[in-house]
């Protein structure tokens, strides 16, 4: 129970008003239960969501308030019915701690969908009535069902983003059957998101095209990356140049845009992927009719899918491209973020500096 | 060729401009080509396309415009390459006449999507450089590939509108696998389009769910296309209580209505497939990201499928709802349809009034 006696031994960094700006807090974390497992977190990744709830953007932010939900760490002790860990493993958590359990969604491990909804892994109310808190901090201590195991020699500085960025792109990707050696892929936004996305569409064997409104982006793109083809979305003649080329399309750019353009790149049947949240989608019904195409939105996923991303990661040797930072750093690195300042992913060095 | 020299032994009504009105029109049908069928036309059903065509909705309408892309008829004449037809079969035409034949399209049988653009039935301009003239006429002329065989006993008059009402339905409850018995389905619109979707769905052993924002349509769409459910979509309470329940929905509503109402309704991974044209399609991204959900577009089917689709009605006795007209009604008729007061499509008795 989070209260303000007994040791306070979990040490984090909290935003305690909408000025989101962080500092240092300590509060308590429950006992291991008998199904829980306690993660000494090594590293935690920067998500979008740390800014929106820091800052109050949904007006349901609890203070204080620990964000991160790309947790990485060692297990340090597992309660006695936990079978799959043990004290030494690395393992991660990501944007959810608790579901039901029992519903026809966590039933097929889609608890990402439970019917009686989620629990976040921060600013959540969790069935024992306490506010969940996140990995800006030493430890954390969670459900087995929602831990992961990370598999062994995966950096876990990279294994963090994986977490949200990386199980939010690869669970439609898998939906859609994007792992088709030969078919071709867009990608709109080339952050956290996008480039994993172009990661794990290169491992599947697709031909990418990145669509972003900045040159400045091209040779990490194609180089670094690996893409096959890179586009400026507002060049009129590139994009009309690109006509019903692509079979599937992931749209990670947080910001409004319209959306015709992009569905006359598809090909007849192609599917375009939202993982983002714009103020809205609009569009002409006829860039869905006349090619029979879909627009199809995507959440994070399930955990058996997680588990199953991050050995796909190890086995094809998928790295996030991250910056370490301090703790200490992380008001300023919100703010970068916010800039859209970061290749391509913060990751907090919480072992390091987290004192 | 259509010219104004010539036996013009082919009678018909056509609009002459933008005022739609339809009267008595004689022209030129071409020679029958080697792998041409001659069809004289029994029956022509009545499309909101008609309307939209006569009246110069689409700016591109030619005049004189015969309408109608719903034929059933009798063959009368093959070339000498004909493999499927022989002259007294029953055969039907849909939407289109003709597409390029090589296209990747083409050669999947969704000639509908072809590359180089199929050809429509009427005011389309065909690869022989002639305008083409639909089903308010006597006979008809037509490639093989795109004519269908209609089956034995299956009545001419209520094959008619298959061949467009009815293949635009059951081209995307395939292509989403809406034939799995148990699932659900809503039906938004009790239209040409919509009730054959009641009743294709019924055949597939779907729950159906009628959305409609008239009381009058609750009767007919229970007991006589046996709809499971039927929904006044500006009730909200009753809106509300199918919150999460429909894995799909069919929307065949011509005006322009609010999406995220419906998309709530879907269950995770549900899909809203969208077959009509409104002036935009507006949602908020929330409707599609929570609960992995999807719209997707549609036209009309291939010709395989179209035939498949034939089969299927003869097969399982799916017999449209029709009102038999005569040809001289066709302008009180077209005006009926607009003001959407037909249950459930018009069929022109061609044979019996045309002459």
């Amino acid at each position: 129970m989070d209260t303000d006696t007994g040791s306070r031994d979990c040490l984090a960094w909290a935003a305690r008003d909408a000025s989101g700006i962080l500092s240092p807090y300590r509060f308590n974390r429950r006992v291991v239960r008998s199904d829980d497992v306690r993660i000494e977190i090594t590293h935690c990744g920067v998500c979008y969501a740390d800014v929106h709830w820091t800052r109050n953007a949904h007006g349901d932010s609890k203070y204080p308030l620990v964000p991160g939900h790309e947790i990485a760490g060692v297990v340090m002790e597992v309660g006695s019915n936990v079978k799959r860990f043990k004290v030494g493993d690395h393992a991660g958590v990501g944007t959810y701690v608790n579901s039901c359990g029992e519903c026809e969604y966590c039933n097929d491990f889609l608890e990402v969908h439970c019917s009686k909804g989620q629990i976040f892994t921060f600013n959540g109310l969790d069935s024992d009535g306490t506010i969940t808190k996140g990995g800006y901090s030493s430890y954390i201590i969670v459900k087995e069902r929602y831990c992961y195991m990370i598999p062994d020699g995966y950096p876990l500085a990279k294994a963090a983003p994986l977490l949200c960025a990386g199980i939010t792109v690869y669970t439609p990707m898998m939906r859609h059957k994007m792992n088709q050696p030969g078919r071709s892929l867009g990608v709109i936004g080339l952050g956290g998101l996008g480039h994993m996305a172009v990661k794990f569409a290169k491992a599947f064997g697709l031909k990418v095209t990145v669509f972003s409104t900045s040159e400045s982006k091209k040779e990490e793109a194609l180089k670094l990356l690996g893409a096959d083809k890179f586009v400026i979305s507002s060049d009129k003649q590139q994009m009309e140049s690109m006509t019903k080329s692509l079979d599937f399309i992931i749209d990670t750019a947080s910001g409004d845009h319209p959306f015709d353009p992009y569905m006359s790149l598809l090909k007849v049947g192609g599917v375009l992927v939202l993982v983002s949240f714009p103020s809205e989608v609009r569009m002409h019904p006829g860039s869905l009719n006349l090619g029979s195409r879909s627009i199809s939105g995507s959440l994070t996923g399930g955990t058996k899918e997680t588990q199953a991303m991050l050995e796909f990661c190890a086995a094809n040797k998928i790295y996030p491209e991250i910056e370490l930072i301090n703790i200490q750093y992380i008001n300023e690195a919100l703010e970068r973020l916010v800039n859209r300042d970061v290749k391509y992913r913060f990751v907090i060095d919480i072992k390091n500096s987290l004192k």
